[in-house]
């Protein structure tokens, strides 16, 4: 594969592993984080890429993963803070081009923007989907209240 | 406003009290249920809807969220099958038009569909969009592995 990226994903849950798999199945490098072992179990049998068992947020765990090699660096785990932190470790002190988090509280985002790391907030996708949905209805000629 | 809806969304976590503060802001009609009195401190203090107080599995709480009168149903507690529940129960016992339900294991949006309930899950669309920022930058040129 052309472009192939050197991709480190911190956090294995629903989000980490989907990523993880999908990224590894189109012939990126990925290695994945996470300090629960059964987490691995996720990844499908074809992921191709490492595993790393370790908190993320120990340095050790970091180097472990090679992550000054990494292009890109996904914080996914379901702590806020946790994303926050080792993001930015990310890409103050390894130097990775892109990184990006995920924020579960939207009232984050700014300041993480602020700090320099690229955000993706499901609550605030999620309210603009459905928000979408109702005035789509509307657009449709959905009736109002009876 | 024209075409005023009757919006019943249950659960006011970080996405059901964002949305009941939108929708109540552009002139709907707007009623939360949430189990957990606390939850309502979420809301706007311009917010102009209903607060009911109550467990949304249970009929006597939704018959006084008066649904069978509501437009659109939202389900967006953080049990994705309490959401697909109450969003059954809305669909088929008190016919609401349009029912939305946030389902967070993506593998259960297709029995949601099925069971004619629309979804919206946040970690997929979260997933979509960081494979989209890889492809972006890949696009764009960004360097590759050294």
């Amino acid at each position: 594969m052309q472009n192939n990226r050197y991709i480190v994903i911190v956090g294995c849950g629903r989000l980490g592993s989907h990523l993880a798999n999908q990224l590894s199945r189109v012939g990126h490098s990925v290695v994945v984080i996470d300090s629960n072992e059964e987490t691995f179990n996720a990844l499908s049998p074809d992921f191709s890429g490492f595993r790393v068992l370790g908190d993320a947020t120990q340095m050790a765990v970091l180097k472990e993963a090679k992550l000054k090699h990494a292009d890109v660096f996904f914080a996914t785990t379901h702590e806020d803070n946790v994303n926050l932190m080792v993001a930015q470790v990310a890409r103050k002190l390894f130097n990775v081009a892109h990184v990006l988090a995920r924020v579960f509280d939207p009232r984050r985002e700014q300041i993480y923007n602020q700090l320099g790391i690229e955000t993706i907030c499901p609550t605030s996708v999620a309210a603009e989907m459905f928000l979408l949905a109702v005035a789509s209805r509307r657009a449709a000629g959905g009736n109002t209240t009876p």
